[in-house]
């Protein structure tokens, strides 16, 4: 038997390298057109922070030795073409016509099994001066190295990062921290990782990024990256000009599938991503496809998604590669789980955002927001965040989002949720998740478990919801409708109640009986550090006949994280 | 309505709180025979070490509130009687009889429904000592406090603690790591955490422990804590006398179940639990019961175990709280997670070991082990170790165990399988869970991913298994039908050859061609650093025609962790 194999970086080495271990019979063809294969890509901004000394330690195994050509060809034992570009595929012939770029010699090489994984290539704005010096996209290892040498080389003082995504926040972090170089980032959405996570989080990290100076610009629209003798001095928005020596273009991919469209295979017209089967198989079920260039499912929208995730790519890489060898393994879909580091905060989730669970129809969709620290007190780590994204009709889990600080404790609340998402799980089985507990690691009820004792109340409307910005809203219109109750002790209220005349304190050790004072006829706004103690006290009100009482999720906490001088 | 509810530390107070929340309007009368209440247990240990500087730390709200008498009566509206002893549950007229422990008057408080959360009372050895002046348990707050006393008094130089659970390990760590004594660890198992790891698990924390400075004694059944003029001097074991100034003993808990039996209530014959239905409701409707006092199912054997845990105490109360309110919440079992920090490392599991799991009737429970850095090398924390345990012939998952440095990256595994493993999955649903990657965290593919990997390639029989013991034995033996091909680089393998005239270095990188020349009458035991270089040479020599073929999982790391000098 033998199997092409086009692409090898992750999803095309990960297919070689199992189907030699399952079937060492098998005569493997490893095709790419890069030099540099097998390397971890998303170990990249972390070449540029210095974190990697050495391009090489991308491409080593954990045995240090180098994943190249020779590699694979002497030790894996797999046939490798590198600087080999495929121009064609021809389904009736069963081969791909090769062209070697160094000599510019075509060959016709045969398959019995085919496997596209061509990855994906950087989006470009349609703007003038992309192809400006100084204009650059992080998508493989000759980018990082151009990057990182103008770093090491001082020549850089300015840069600036075209998007707000994964690879935005890392690349800013390099910059920022690791160089000490003032950045901007300038991102056309609202906010920072649009789609990702919802303003209410994002905001958190808008913050951060600011503390640690980056220059954070949304819902600017790039016009033109501007030159000056060819050299790129800086970025123009609709209404500004951004000085800049180096742009990073970081707007996303789109999957390589002009091989698979040319050989007739489908492509899907909504996402642009090879169609394949759970199986990974093409529409030619002799050809299978994987990696960043294939539409896969979204298990909880149903709908097909590209996710160009290096953690998918060598999943599916597994899944053909147990296929082809005879077996029969299946890659169900995603639920597009993700973690980053963005400086001292760690960020993650899966599943949809509230704005996503809208726009997939999801007309019920709503959240739990829960601001606690990570474990006990006495190993406290920082403040952490949790929101759960939730049906409140159904009670089913359709994202979760958290933000801490740089632990894994951030790692541990994504790999619970996202291990049974796929499950359809509702708020009650989260609850009655069964996590370990001890204090240096977490609280006796997780961080996970409070979040949804937090959507519980919501689901059976416990207390009634209010957003920060419209109390803060209210608040600047000194709007005398409204009465914020803040139970906080005196202490941790300080001069707040000074500064807003409708802003009182109701210590919550003695608002059981206080609070049978306060008006009936105005909203009361029950404010605490982080909500539970408000929510406590709005319980007590309902109790006494109140009715508008309403409890702003994440307390005083969350508007402060978001840089909101109360 | 009106509730009573027997003993308020974690379970009843959660249901006091939770159900006056639901219930403002509920009558509730919180009951302990302590003047303590409502204080994190888990966190006592953490009161030796110091890490929580006062007791009351242990007793505060998160807004620095003491949870005492006062607390649940003013603030809460619970009526609290602390110092009050239930003498007596009378069924037929609803009541239970307490006695004033300070004036020792009696009276009958009526109940419409009665919770019981009596916890656990620490198991005494039948040995003569154990009422010598220096010998305690740890089991509440006023033996936290007499502990602490005297090591803040200086008085202690020579503690031993009897039993290496998670009480034994934790509290080993603050005499050793916070105070800088000596301290011996005395465990009747010949393992510490026994039951809850296996051996291959337990001989790292032995290791680690010794390198703490920890007297480790295992296999030693304590006959007598020998005492002068009233005090203790040390422990008699079967064969040898252990000075001690200072004697824990943390050998278990019993639950507490005599009022239950006295009342008529089920209490399991086997494990001594009060008997629950999913409602938490003992075999009288009206009478709830939870927390350390309780039978629960184990979700992967479905029988009833008693299992002492905060998290779990604090579920419970939950939902006695909810169904006492009127609704219907339920508590389907346990896993059995755990998670403990024991000096630099953190431990952690959920389900079977494998030795539980054989004792239960699995007799094709076998282990995967994983070792690997929990994230990229450029952002190693250090060493993991990953085992799950299975079900060879239904692949299902019966348990895992993890240990690894003292991140929360052991915390991201557990939380992982435990939140699946009630759904009963098998190794390819844990090989399929989406997992978050990036590297600052972890591995493209999960540490959680790479160790079901390994249990499928044994599912599938892809390579033969020896224990490092029996290779250790025969090596040791000078057995010549055994040859060790050590495949790591010469430098790796330094002068290990020169020791063992049957260990020799065949290089993975030259392993291809070189392997061919190896005898076909010998047992081949393949070694190298972890066991991904062994395993693949393996395959090659399976293709060569080679049978006697080996790979003894963890690589020589293992039993390097083990403290062994290879």
């Amino acid at each position: 038997m033998r199997v092409v194999i086009i692409g090898a970086v992750a999803c095309g080495t990960k297919t070689a390298c199992r189907l030699k271990r399952l079937r060492p019979d098998a005569e493997i063809i490893l095709i790419d057109k890069d030099e540099y294969i097998s390397y971890g890509g998303c170990g990249m901004p972390y070449y540029l922070t210095g974190d990697v000394s050495h391009i090489d330690e991308l491409r080593r195994t954990t045995f240090y030795v180098l994943r190249d050509e020779r590699f694979f060809q002497d030790i894996k034992g797999i046939t490798t073409l590198t600087k080999t570009l495929v121009e064609e595929i021809d389904r009736k012939k069963k081969v791909v016509k090769v062209r070697y770029l160094e000599n510019g010699k075509t060959e016709e090489i045969s398959y019995d099994k085919l496997v596209i994984a061509t990855g994906s290539t950087p989006k470009i704005p349609p703007i003038p001066g992309v192809d400006l010096d100084g204009v650059f996209t992080l998508s493989n290892l000759h980018d990082a190295i151009k990057i990182k040498e103008r770093l090491v080389n001082k020549t850089v003082e300015n840069p600036l990062v075209i998007g707000a995504g994964f690879i935005g926040l890392e690349v800013v972090e390099a910059f920022g921290e690791s160089w000490e170089i003032p950045v901007t980032l300038v991102e056309y959405f609202p906010q920072v990782l649009p789609r990702l996570i919802d303003p209410f989080m994002s905001r958190i990290v808008e913050h951060h990024l600011k503390t640690k100076g980056v220059k954070v610009v949304l819902n600017a629209r790039v016009k033109e990256i501007v030159g000056k003798n060819g050299k790129v001095v800086g970025v123009k928005t609709e209404d500004k000009f951004y000085p800049a020596d180096l742009v990073l273009l970081a707007t996303g991919v789109n999957p390589n599938t002009e091989l698979a469209k040319k050989a007739g295979l489908f492509v899907s017209s909504t996402t642009g991503g090879i169609v394949v089967n759970e199986r990974m198989q093409t529409s030619d079920p002799d050809i299978y496809a994987g990696g960043d260039c294939v539409e896969i499912k979204h298990l909880v929208t149903g709908k097909g998604v590209v996710l160009p995730m290096g953690s998918l790519a060598n999943r599916q890489g597994r899944v053909i590669a147990t296929n082809i060898a005879g077996g029969n393994a299946l890659f169900k879909g995603t639920v597009g789980s993700f973690i980053l580091k963005c400086f001292d905060m760690a960020i993650g989730g899966c599943g949809l955002s509230l704005e996503l669970a809208r726009a997939e129809g999801f007309k019920d969709a709503t959240y739990a927001l829960n601001i606690q620290h990570e474990r006990a007190h006495f190993f406290s780590t920082g403040c952490s965040y949790y929101s759960l994204i939730f049906d409140k009709r159904t009670t089913k889990v359709l994202g979760f989002q958290t933000i801490g600080p740089f632990t894994d404790g951030t790692l541990a609340r994504v790999h619970a949720i996202s291990s049974i998402l796929p499950l359809k799980p509702t708020i009650e089985d989260v609850i009655s998740l069964e996590l370990p507990y001890s204090p240096p690691f977490n609280t006796a009820l997780d961080p996970i478990h409070n979040t949804a004792h937090i959507a519980e109340n919501i689901i059976y409307e416990r207390f009634k919801l209010i957003s920060w910005d419209s109390v803060i809203e209210r608040l600047r219109k000194k709007d005398e409708s409204m009465l914020i109750v803040d139970v906080r002790t005196p202490n941790e209220v300080r001069d707040i109640t000074q500064r807003y005349p409708n802003w009182i304190n109701i210590p919550y050790q003695s608002a059981r009986t206080e609070i049978k004072s306060l008006p009936k006829d105005k909203d009361l706004i029950i404010v605490c550090s982080v909500g539970a103690r408000a929510y406590e006290v709005a319980r007590w009100l309902f109790a006494e006949g109140y009715k508008n009482v309403y409890v702003p999720l994440g307390g005083i906490v969350l508007p402060k994280s978001w840089g909101e001088e109360l």
